[in-house]
């Protein structure tokens, strides 16, 4: 259920009913040439919206906009730092938990939201002490990938716009994924990238790190539905439904 | 045009050929039974869609929460404070100017966050020198309004889920307005509301400020066209375009 | 009573008798040349003193320093940023608060200074549950005003040592007031000056907003004497005091 | 020169006449039975008008708040935290810079604003490096003080409300001076004062410190004409006067 | 060479020679029964002196205070919030890039500050651009400690005061490791430790994660050894050495 | 006892049989030829381990970075802003009080922190109610000093590098003061030194601020041990130890 498509006479019964938010939150930011800029926002929202019916929960408008600092300089990219996003959630979170809620589950599409999403999770750790603050992105996927994957990663830890994310589009959002600009673009990426800061331009033209044409929604499916078990195993565990 | 379905290919010609990024600003938040929680990005967006056309701009994604003090203690209301708010919009204003825009057109559907526009917008004049930066609130509208309203305000400066709004709602977002459940709801608002913190439940209970009933689509028409006139005026204006 | 000017032996009776502050907010500002810099410092001050013998209240030092954004490149302006008046003002509540203050009302003779008063009284309501704030900025002069004035408004919200503020100076520091050097000078101002940065230089060169020639006495007193009336009522409405 | 009693027109050519800004900065603060709450903004008004005349500066309106940890729990005081003096002051700095001033002389009347009058210094010394800051609290007082005092200090450094800073308002501010009020308490202040954060009321009940009884007129003018004289001289030589 | 040991004279020509900076950084943080509070502190000072001697460079002096929020409730933490940690190594690495440094090298000992030390290596990338920032924690052991250890890891990104970091200290510091006091403590460390805020407490009393008695020199040296001939190739890579 | 040392296991009870945290805290700053960039470092800590002995205390490891904008610009100086030492200073006062310490004693070698450490003593003060933080700089050393120097002092608040330094060095570190290279340097320092920014090197080249040559360990251990008599008598008198 969308909540801001509710109205707030009936609202306060549905929040006592769920007690679960679900905040999708993603990126504006380069995804090559066969997937849009809002990829990471889109695959957010599909992905909030199947947690949603799973656990039963209220899917709040997603939060479009993250820190993209390494593709800041691609064509699109819009890059937020890490304590406006802070902030931001923080007070969301407590605007929430006002309001009633005692799961706030962030659903995240955008790996380099990671930083703030953990930050904002352990001030509301604090400020909100019945609140359960999850922060989501795709829990499993590592293994699951390893599964399905035809070629390896370029990464050990990032992944962007390739054979996985592309699967992902293809399953979750295929109307705006257009494999006929798919390309296969595999870059050297350096190992001082981990240790230093590293505009991705210094690797890569496309942003696509890999084979984006092998991307197929069946990849997508099985990792998608992995990390969303996981993500519903997770809300019910912390809520001791069975 | 929608931002985030392009793609960073494509993109870059893009914006040269339009240098005009369109915001969307909105807020979760109390508009009574018969409007959606989410009524403020609902307008703001379909607003901005139009803004778009008429002024070859790009419409980026919706910030969809903003500043809700006074209503922050009715069911669905999430309340963002305007330091937060200041920080996410000064980052994605210096990011479109990084981008190549050279003008950020703000459509705010929520009159709570005219400080924080106001403020960001301030900021950006010093960092982003050659970029012309917009805090639009339906320009223009007291006048028409009041040509066209059968009640009078409630309120010199507010106006809520009332006549007004629930028409702009008719005009722009039909299929979420449910006249079926408009109320007629016409507060005393104390005058200390104007020079002293004021939470809204001390003087209504449903957050409505008005006869949502007199609603018409016509009256949101005639509105709404006039402050999308000034809107596309005032930016053909500082670009100097006749 | 000036507070500054009582011992801190007596003081305690005297805030036990009272506990109402009163502080005067102005600005160092462009103000035509018949009118001092000071002119918002000066305003405040005197309405203090009469608001203060009308409910009992004791008369704090002036904060003669305000936002001038808009007029701080004109000579003699000095500007404050909306951040640091917030914390000064905060700081200033929660030492009246902890003093044992009911009341703290900030008489404001700049409009500039609104966003910031209102901000920090927002977060004194927080932090001083059982101290009101308000923020006075001649409550009820708009409509006075429109009965007394004789040439229209150079603008809907704004007015700046013109007809209506130049008649405030005459009745209350007519010393300052210089009415030889009066002028009138009517600028038109931009319809963007209400949706984008703009520095007043853009508009005119003298400050003044208006037909200061036109200003008297007996208007000042009108409207002033009105804006005290309403400051009162105000005061004694929130204590219950009939 | 009073600047806020100066008008726009005018004061260009004063400020290139002058290029000296002096600011009093003082406090609100317990000063025992026979001094006023304002003492400090009191001593530093008078003293900044007689430097003005001296050096040929433009005296700005007084910053009447001040740090005031130590007695913040005295009846009268009113307690600024160090950031927002600092960020007051630094905005006040960054103004005159714009306006023209090359010196700006701060004349301070409290010696608890001492660190954030130095910290607000520094941080002018990089964004107006063309202007020479002055952070004055009675310079070459401490040998002065020791040639006239019948009794010995309380402390080595604070003085407060006594024998010297009585005398200075017996030279400086006679009129808000009442004598037969003046008390002699001379605390024991526990070594750890220095060491430890200590309120004052740990060890005196009236923030007196010392005997006031033993004020005069003389000696505070001996001290007060040297500190003067020093100030005079400090900011003659910064200017390459002889 | 320890910085702190030279003087001010001689220090200037040993910069030039050198320009590279090596900062360790550590934590006090609970490491079981057989290795001290310091262990993170004496790794990365060990560790930094080998790679001085490696590359010429100049070790500073540790800063031995760490983000430790997970185990800080274990008796002997000290948890330092990531703000004022990034905050006080940007005042270091400006300080070094004035002082003529042209590679700022943080060899960290504790993987808990990586989110601090990556932040404060961007601010630093924007605000000295000559300089390059590294933030090394043991680049390469993850596929070196595969090699060698024989039990599996306990989660795969964390390690601490197991296998592998006992075998570090056994390598790097025996003189503070007892291994007669070592003990095995596998946990389970449940899944929501990497989706929502988790307090180690939760999973272990010991905060050792894994079989301590493994551990042993060789192990230690192999991966260290790796480690430290990566940062060697890093650095020297990034200065076009060959 | 270092603190850092010891084992978490065994950390518990000795915290409870010392409830005294010793920090020393320090600077890396140029002082001249003789003495090391480190020389505060040293003095802090083997002074905080004389302390720890007679207090039953526990020394924590060194805070090694402190403000030295005066000296900033000598070769080898490190700066840290006040603003980053007090946070780092309150997230470890706040975390000691967590580990059940209810004295935090901070060794300062270093008069340039005495800012920071006053203002985080006093933010402890209130986040850390039942805990005493001391911030000591050599206490009672004036009176001690001028008993035994041989020289005048160059300024009444400042020494550096000087006959009194040195000697310090000379009794707590001889290993690192290298009496052959110690010089005599007295500057001229100017009187507006204390009254506006100034950068030492505009009276000094060498930092050192006197006669080094006269140091000798006898006057270094009569100073310093007074110094540590007091801090002792202090510690001991707000435990109410006999």
């Amino acid at each position: 259920m969308q909540f801001q498509y509710e109205n707030s006479f009936d609202i306060k019964k549905k929040i006592d009913n769920s007690k679960i938010a679900i905040l999708p939150v993603g990126a504006v930011e380069a995804h090559g040439p066969h997937l849009p800029l809002g990829t990471d926002n889109l695959l957010a929202e599909r992905l909030a919206e199947k947690l949603a019916k799973r656990v039963n929960g209220l899917v709040l408008p997603t939060l479009p906009y993250g820190q993209v600092w390494s593709l800041r300089n691609f064509p699109g990219s819009i890059n937020i730092t890490n304590d406006s996003i802070i902030s931001f959630l923080v007070d969301i979170g407590e605007s929430l938990y006002h309001q009633g809620f005692t799961t706030f589950a962030m659903v995240n599409g955008h790996l380099g939201n990671g930083t703030a999403l953990k930050e904002a999770a352990r001030v509301l750790y604090e400020t909100c002490p019945d609140m359960r603050v999850f922060y989501f992105f795709y829990p499993g996927m590592n293994k699951a990938a390893s599964e399905v994957r035809e070629t390896k990663t370029a990464h050990n830890t990032y992944f962007h716009a390739c054979e996985i994310e592309t699967s992902y589009m293809l399953y979750l959002v295929p109307e705006y994924t257009d494999m006929e600009k798919a390309i296969t673009d595999i870059p050297d990426i350096p190992a001082h990238a981990d240790v230093t800061p590293t505009s991705w331009e210094e690797f890569t033209d496309s942003a696509v790190l890999g084979d984006a044409k092998l991307a197929t929604e069946e990849k997508g499916k099985y990792i998608v539905d992995i990390a969303l078990d996981n993500m519903v195993k997770l809300i019910n565990d912390s809520l001791g439904r069975v």
